[in-house]
């Protein structure tokens, strides 16, 4: 029989993640004070994160000790299984290997409690006793609310009130874990308020509801701000992704040619891309793709230029691909996708031609997760599906070319708690819209008359 | 660090079921014929079961041989990891050590597609080309509709109508799958189509739906019936569990005292017991215990008698703890676990004293579900909240008189598709009934008549 999990000891999970900001060829644009224009420094953002957070933003050292506490609970369901996609491939037909990154065993179903447990102790370190945050669709939310439930910290979480009342799965799983799930916009804060007078029926969205997690954050002594993607520290955390890959592609006795993830606020990708990358930086040849959503084409639409990380402009000023802050995708199922911008180190790894990009319409993807479901018996949640498909794609490409090749996604999650997104696909609900050029050209005006970063390439921007 | 999870090497996966029936102090009796009332013979059941699995029912072999290419599939999950719950232990201050084993990995979410798998394979060897079967809150279809896909047979389940209408999850996982699910009283067999005829709003039952997909089975040459608990080869296959446990616990160098299963039709609960009620016959001291819902105390308050297995008494008559084929359990959201009887081995080894029977009623469950769930992480289904409590209980026990003692969950499935049960609890919709005793006897009033067993021991009936 062959192998089809390649499974690291418990022994073996990294104790250190990998910074990639010590290696990167370009250094990175530092983020703005959205009042004065000026670099933001620690005290800007002491307010609503705790120091430990802030320094690993900022930090220039390659690798950073993973304490003791957080290891214990990654043991919870770290090293993951990385599996051998035997099935999909013998029904490709394919002369490649196909290798998933099974991150969908934690208990939350994705990736977002590598990071989420690290907040949690840094926060429960620095004596912080209640954390807020946004959800959309929830993955986030009830991540956090668990591993806030591990340390006895008070969990808020302003879910965009559309998803709370379309998706009462995931909310549930926050109150199970004991966090406060509350739809935004609320009455609980200022920026809620506001938005409630102007509509009281406003459906909410992901600006909204960051605003008021920031707000709540800020106006409590007690209480700090945590973030689940996009910032250089939630990255760094999920990078254990990626290194247990590199232990289990050495178990397997392998190397990935392609490395795939789907791109939402880029921690999943990440997670398991930067490891790679830094061997890209010392001469390996691999292709590392990030694959997004058609309807949201940040890093292959979008150009590289300061703008906010919310629709309301609060937030300090990032250094990325954005389509514009005020740009609205549509509203498809991989709603962990629907962000109008891109991790800063995401960002500049593109620029830097390190990775690359690519964008994959819905009814392709679902495809993709359907042909997954029925050989290698797994339901991808809808963000997983992008690269689930692009994989898919590579395979048929290695065939026509007839090529071996070894191609590495990150399976960033189970797709249970989304079946009403099945449902949509299977009885023929969905399809593909376009997405007008003056839709976006609308929306990236808003960021014309921002600074400009320095690392700005011509070409890199549509 | 301390170990957390035991994890078993794929290398070390058990080559062959365990077959309890050869090692059993007092015989099995045999099923009868619903129409002679004579004992049931391998003819009786070739209409419905390929030959393969028809044998496995009656085998006094020992161990049984599980197929390659069945190997093959169970290690999409399988081995599965053993956790010891730390967490939960310091949350109880308890002394004891308490491990449980995660049947959630596998892509369904449960134990099902131990069996489901084997079923499968036995009847792509027969060359049946399309599977029935029933299914209640949806976790046998879907396991079975998945495992039907990776062997290219159809599958069609008949799902109860109210559980196919309140619980779109598991029927849309079918559908992923490529499984037919429809929603029984249907108008696609005869039963079905008596039982619109007197009520066209018929919420339909799991009687009503095993009637349909026998009968949908008999009716077609191609066509068998699977089914997902009860029987001695479904019990068989999921051995596994148990087997992989013991060379966990030589791992962890300890071994229970206590072994925990929650227990509807009683396969998931054999599945992790029977290997350990050999070493119990073999003389080592251990409790064994099944937990059902107060709502339907089966091994509890039940008599052991022949009864059918389903309520339009279509089936034949099954040796066993029964609360009457026209018992109807309250509709607790345990719906794995409302079955009126019991699989005849569990039956036996009860009358036996090898295991015990325990009763515990839904918000106590559900409390158990809660700590479960914010000290280890995971959300447990249902059904397997009743293990969880029921080891609450016994670790809370071992504190009191101040022992040590290992206790061993089987954790047969993950809660998240079932979240609007967790929904009911949080928000104090759940209440405790207690079951009137005069509803139990006017329920076995209808197995009176029927043939007694044999080994019928006076004392164990209530």
């Amino acid at each position: 029989m062959n192998t089809k999990k390649i499974v690291l000891p418990e022994s073996e999970i990294p104790r250190q993640w990998y910074n990639i900001m010590a290696d990167m060829p370009t250094p990175m644009e530092p983020p703005l004070h959205p009042g004065t224009g000026q670099p933001a420094g620690p005290d800007d953002l002491s307010p609503i994160f705790p120091m430990a957070l802030i320094e690993q933003e900022v930090s220039q050292d390659q690798v950073i000790d993973i304490p003791d506490e957080v290891l214990e609970k990654y043991l919870i369901w770290r090293p993951t299984p990385m599996y051998r996609a035997y099935e999909l491939e013998k029904h490709l037909d394919t002369p490649a290997r196909i290798y998933f990154k099974n991150e969908g065993v934690s208990p939350a179903g994705s990736h977002k409690p590598n990071t989420a447990i690290a907040q949690a102790y840094y926060n429960k370190m620095a004596g912080t006793k209640k954390i807020t945050t946004e959800t959309g669709a929830g993955q986030w939310g009830s991540a956090l609310s668990m591993c806030c439930s591990f340390f006895g910290i008070e969990c808020k979480v302003f879910m965009v009130k559309i998803s709370y009342n379309q998706k009462p799965y995931r909310r549930l799983m926050m109150e199970t874990w004991g966090g406060n799930c509350i739809p935004s916009p609320s009455n609980q804060t200022n920026a809620g308020r506001k938005i409630l007078e102007q509509n009281p029926e406003s459906p909410g969205s992901l600006g909204i509801a960051i605003s008021e997690a920031v707000e709540a954050a800020a106006m409590d002594d007690d209480t700090k701000y945590s973030l689940g993607s996009v910032l250089n520290h939630v990255l760094l955390h999920q990078t254990v992704i990626g290194l247990e890959c590199q232990k289990q592609m050495a178990i397997a006795g392998d190397y990935p040619d392609v490395v795939i993830g789907c791109a939402g606020g880029g921690s999943n990708f990440s997670g398991c891309a930067l490891p790679f990358v830094r061997d890209k930086i010392n001469g390996k040849e691999i292709d590392i793709i990030a694959v997004e959503p058609a309807s949201c084409p940040t890093l292959t639409r979008g150009p590289f230029a300061y703008d906010f990380g919310d629709a309301v402009q609060m937030t300090p000023l990032l250094p990325m691909h954005t389509l514009g802050h005020s740009f609205v995708p549509e509203p498809i199922h991989a709603g962990g996708l629907r962000y109008h911008g891109m991790a800063p180190i995401v960002s500049q790894l593109l620029l830097d031609d390190l990775i690359r990009a690519e964008s994959i319409s819905q009814m392709e993807t679902f495809q993709a997760g359907i042909t997954f479901a029925r050989t290698e018996g797994f339901i991808s949640a809808p963000e997983t599906n992008h690269a689930v498909a692009m994989a898919i794609r590579e395979a048929i490409k290695a065939k026509e070319e007839g090529k071996e090749k070894t191609i590495l996604i990150n399976w960033s999650g189970h797709g249970l708690v989304d079946m009403a997104a099945y449902e949509a696909y299977l009885s023929g609900k969905l399809a593909d819209h376009a997405l007008p050029e003056d839709e976006i050209h609308r929306a990236l005006d808003d960021i014309a008359p921002l600074p400009k970063p320095k690392q700005y390439k011509p070409g890199t921007i549509l």
